[in-house]
């Protein structure tokens, strides 16, 4: 097998360019990068896989594909409260890809490193037998001891949400499945972007280390997060589905199939954040997460309790069943920081 | 496709434990690990990529590919001169790997994590129809502006290697291939142990901080790391290639079989370092080093130029020809940070 790139060119054309923005990158020359600490910050840092045909289509514009696993793990930065600042990239790349492929790749990888003010800082490239596989591990900053943890909700918290839900498991249905034939292009064009191009909500991340109780980002289904998070903190938590926000499209989605609702709040892959706060400091969260442009709504409520969660719409407590969680499709998907 | 192992589960029975030493791990359970760095202290961060069949035989046992890949991440973190503090592991585990097998990767994980005094602090387990894929970030720290370079070699430099080169390109080729019949079953114990558990030089690289003046981990072959030190240092180097140090065992192979001599100067697997100082200072390092049970060699020395490499057994200079590295097997490979 031999690819049809060469791995050295690769990383001067393609990959060096992105980590100009750290000089302890040194150009991904040396073995290893070396980062200063910013003064009064701890580092915060998570890492994702992410397999072709599993947590993506190998078909999926390669740019998508490189935007989709950053903002993943940027994701996970904002759930902490941290400020990005740089990413490590291991690429498996197949044989089949060619060097059009990885440029393109490349430069969505580059775009969104620019957009985000972050860097490149070093990683891998090597070749595979089988499906693309990337890892991404991303580092952050948070002002030392201020990171925000899922641990902390407590009795009487008011359970908050970032932005709509639901928009990217219909878009993955979509893709992958049908949608009504009644939704029209605009819909189908916003569902399918937010499947490819989730937004990781760092301003409302940094925002919430003032007065957020605890916090994560939405990865494997609403109902399986908020779950995630009461266990996290040992309460209870109620929910209101009729209070989830949904966008236009996803409501018009289920104006022409109700059914979609339980998809809605189990499909995962928001990329959203659910956070408590006390429901005295809600008002002031909600106006300053907004000025930026990001809506957030009260879904729900903490009490004391052991960390399950129940749906009151019908008026009576429903226990919601131990979620299998989100499994990309059909596939097992955990991550180690989960 | 359904994996015959729940990836929750194997967190918490297999990764979990892992993470015990390093507090901001949060025992695995929260999106990100929040990490304090050590008052006047960098970090130096190195991620590297393995794949079954590439970097390593998907039949060898699960223990040492789970060693290999960790080694080789610290090996990195030797060449800067850190001392290591924890990594981030995302795994792409094939169908095919049953719970008795993840269950010894992840034994053989933790008795090295546990003897290099380190914790996983993250990652993500995910299931592939690929080969198993390994990607392995790991993190040390050192006092702030002396993490130890490729490019401070100076003309009149001595060139150093620690321990001996060649075992494990000869314990890959006789895992693969063949070794001479004759040689002996000790040796043949002692150069598959090699290959498959580098010995990451992180006292030796400690102690480089003090002297030397530049240093690498030889990964990709003597002849193609020394080269890459030369041109990120801008000398010419002159090798003597009878000076390079070999095993008891290499040196019987060699014995039996002249012929295998470039092969141990080219095939890469070392992990061993190799690194430049002042003449005058070689003797100190060199006992102190010693003291830590790592022999180290004098092979070479640099001199005012542009990059370069010199052999000069012959007593003549011989221009080492741009190498391509060290591709483990037939396979293209190369580090964003090389």
């Amino acid at each position: 097998m031999t690819a049809p790139w060469d791995e050295f060119g690769l990383i001067s054309a393609c990959f060096r360019p992105l980590s100009v923005a750290e000089p302890g990158a040194f150009a991904l020359t040396d073995d290893a990068a070396i980062l200063t600490p910013s003064p009064g910050c701890d580092w915060v840092v998570t890492a994702d896989a992410l397999v072709a045909g599993i947590h993506f289509f190998p078909d999926d514009p390669p740019a998508s594909i490189a935007r989709k696993a950053l903002r993943v793990n940027l994701s996970d930065l904002a759930a902490m409260g941290a400020k990005p600042r740089c990413v490590f990239l291991t690429c498996a790349f197949p044989d089949s890809l060619d060097k059009h492929w990885i440029n393109q790749f490349a430069e969505g990888l580059g775009d969104d490193i620019q957009d985000f003010g972050i860097a490149l800082a070093g990683g891998d490239v090597v070749a595979t037998p089988g499906p693309l596989t990337l890892s991404i591990t991303a580092m952050g900053e948070v002002p030392s001891g201020r990171g925000l943890r899922r641990s902390g909700v407590k009795d009487g918290d008011v359970i908050v949400v970032t932005g709509t839900i639901g928009d990217a498991a219909l878009g993955l249905d979509m893709q992958r499945l049908a949608a009504p034939d009644a939704l029209d292009g605009p819909d189908r064009a916003y569902l399918l972007d937010r499947y490819r191009h989730p937004s990781p909500r760092l301003q409302a991340g940094a925002i919430l280390r003032d007065a957020a109780h605890a916090a994560m980002d939405i990865s494997d289904g609403l109902l399986a997060d908020v779950r995630h998070l009461a266990e996290a903190s040992k309460v209870d938590i109620l929910l209101d589905a009729r209070r989830v926000p949904h966008s236009g499209a996803v409501q018009r989605w289920l104006d022409l199939a109700p059914a979609a609702q339980e998809r809605v709040l189990t499909g995962g892959d928001d990329y959203e954040l659910v956070f408590s706060c006390a429901v005295d400091d809600f008002a002031k969260l909600s106006a300053e997460i907004g000025a930026t442009g990001v809506q957030v709504t009260a879904i729900g409520r903490a009490e004391a309790g052991e960390g399950r969660v129940y749906r009151y719409e019908t008026g009576r407590r429903q226990l919601v069943a131990v979620p299998g969680g989100h499994r990309h499709g059909a596939e097992a998907n955990g991550s180690l920081a989960e």
